[in-house]
């Protein structure tokens, strides 16, 4: 115990680590790792997995120049860093005691004083990217952010925070993992769900795991990370195309579509649930840009397809919220029709919120897809909006942007992944 | 055990049944009795309760004269009988073989073919109101099914069932939970998620059950009753204004809001997990009528206001699925202002589908209340769409429409009801 050991697997992955007690329920050969990030790791030794004791005490990290691990903030500029973007939202919001209600922070000043603990990993640079409740955010805000990760991951970065209102988190988490490319670490949204002078606030526990979390060696991608469950210290890691904020306001608000997040954080402890995207070696890039001319619409009984036909009448795409396995009234069926006619891609995808969307099941379905209507398999209708907008961003060709909205690009289309593998 | 006994409790309410064996984990004083409708009830005694021994073997329902438990049909006319109202959707549909979809059965004798056993706890009298796919019915539809179910009660009917596509049934059942009043008998929608001539249909027991829950003798709401879970012989009894179809394609796609169903049947067993409606002496009337000038709007980052604005401009009503709490961007605060100085109503719930929407949390909740935005606390926003139709049905007075809102009628606010007691 307290060894610095390298562990390297049979198909030539390398962990370093120190040595800690393994949970009581492990197995004898399974050991378990506290990595430099701060995390535990338990790995199940295998006959061709190789364990080296290494000389000297604190754990190196594995892609990064070893790290004295101290409190000692005037070396922070040699040290690893992670940018923390602010845009707003209660995890940087106070209550006003004049209305009683809740308003944004106005400066860093304000946000740094609520964490006086978020560089104790480490140095953290912040970046005030807005300061609105994510009600107020819009896709060109997206764009801004995406640029701005660009940015601080080509000033080297380790990785990225992204404190934001939770309202809309799942909308911009999803609308990053399009944009962005060749991630050289984390992207970690996070929020919270009461505010930071409130006694039950989420706010600390969240924002210290995110920064944590944008630390870690390995990760990738986009993600959004929150409360899970009713305990104090335990969280999700959700992927950012596969989230929804699904409670109004308890702490666990976010859900996973379909099943467990990629990852589940437990105290110290980090276990990944699912295949997550590695580090790439960079450099971060946009891709594209996104094209707003598209909305959602919610079919519903009653919706008069006149008002239907003039609510998508001049725009590039739409993203229909049917019922079930995907259906709409067939009255609407003329409109659907004349607008793909026109250019408009009209995408399908179910208000149930879980399970897939259909076209093969009813004659509903089958009516629609001949009509063009194209099925977006099980994505949430805010995850196929955000990925229309980047669609639409790419190409001026309906067939190419239906082309692109098929194409799998940032783990999105989880009906297609039948087994998953420990990440 | 098999002793027809007579329990009087202390608040003088009636139960007659067998007792038949408790459960391994009830009390010494809980006593278990199957009643005349086939199911068993666990009644905790106090000491004010009153046991009598009747004498003769089968129970008799509370309410109605007493019943001859046979398989005798032809005795129909003069025993009490459920109504059975075919709308329509999965539940009355077949698999075409031509196109591989499943098509509606388009006539009666295509139903009762499908269930042979329907009637062997009575009579059931069946009705076609409508042979569509639940995405085609519309807010007149809800309208001549209220009217049916006044109609067949007046006849005499004990309860009814609605056979209903699953994709809008949570809509239908809202809807009728506002028109009807006095129900004398219980009105349980069924449906089922896989057609009847599939082996894994949910069909059969779907509605066999639905029959039996029809003549209960003591339900008198609208209720959705469908399978929970993933066992065979599970069901869940939604209240008609807390449930919502939450998946696209499993058995128990429905879900009751913010809590457990009203009801769940294991087996033989009913239980409630909350307060029910009592059976009214009737007779069941309709109150008043829908107005079909509103519709659902979903607010997403980068929704156009001036696009917003012309979607609702010309109906007396709409319910906006905000964010969180019941949110969306204050640039829609103008046309909101004209759609309200014009009389339209327009209601704020969440699009998180769980949790309150509640205006006095943040800024902006307050900003739309202040601007008349009417908050339609725990409301789906179809409960709340389905309540809109109706209080637009009852006045053309803004004021009146806005106070029907608030008003409780259906079980449909549970914020309201915090201690919930067994039924």
């Amino acid at each position: 115990m307290g060894q610095l050991v390298q562990i390297t697997t049979g198909e030539g992955r390398v962990w370093r680590g120190t040595l800690v007690p393994s949970h009581e329920l492990s197995g004898e050969r399974i050991v378990q790792l506290k990595l430099e990030s701060g995390y535990n790791v338990g790995l199940h030794l295998g006959p061709s997995d190789r364990v080296e004791a290494l000389p000297g005490a604190p754990a190196a990290p594995e892609k990064e120049a070893p790290a004295t691990r101290t409190n000692d903030r005037s070396t922070a500029e040699d040290r690893p860093w992670i940018a923390l973007l602010s845009t707003g939202g209660t995890i940087a919001s106070r209550v006003d005691y004049r209305t009683g209600g809740v308003r944004p922070v106005r400066t860093e000043r304000e946000v740094l004083g609520f964490f006086p603990d978020l560089d104790k990993d480490g140095p953290v640079r912040m970046v005030t990217v807005s300061d609105r409740l994510s009600e107020e955010i819009r896709p060109e805000d997206w764009l801004s952010l995406a640029r701005e990760i660009v940015r601080v991951f080509g000033e080297g970065a380790q990785g990225v925070v992204v404190t934001h209102g939770t309202d809309t988190m799942a909308y911009t988490s999803a609308a990053l993992a399009f944009l962005l490319e060749d991630l050289p670490g984390p992207v970690v949204l996070v929020g919270s769900q009461r505010s930071p002078d409130r006694p039950s606030s989420d706010a600390f526990t969240n924002i210290v795991q995110a920064a944590r979390l944008a630390r870690h060696p390995d990760l990738g991608e986009v993600v959004v990370l929150m409360h899970e469950g009713l305990s104090d210290d335990r969280f999700a890691v959700h992927r950012g195309t596969r989230v929804r904020k699904m409670h109004s306001s308890r702490r666990d608000a976010f859900r996973s579509r379909d099943g467990p997040p990629l990852g589940s954080i437990d105290g110290e402890t980090l276990t990944f649930c699912g295949d997550f995207r590695h580090r790439s070696n960079g450099p971060a890039r946009l891709s594209g840009t996104l094209d707003p001319r598209a909305s959602i619409l919610w079919f519903h009984p009653g919706l008069d397809p006149l008002r239907a036909a003039a609510f998508v009448k001049g725009q590039r795409g739409v993203v229909i919220a049917g019922t079930g396995l995907g259906h709409m009234s067939l009255e609407h069926l003329p409109w659907i029709r004349s607008a793909i006619a026109e250019g408009t891609v009209v995408v399908m995808t179910t208000q149930c919120l879980a399970g897939p969307s259909d076209p093969y099941v009813y004659s509903t379905g089958r009516e629609l897809l001949r009509a063009g209507v194209l099925y977006g398999e099980d994505l949430h209708p805010e995850t196929a909006y955000a990925k229309l907008l980047w669609a639409l961003g790419q190409s001026n060709d309906p067939a190419e942007v239906r082309r692109r909205m098929l194409e799998e690009r940032a783990g999105e289309f989880e009906a297609r992944h039948q087994a998953v593998e420990p990440g």
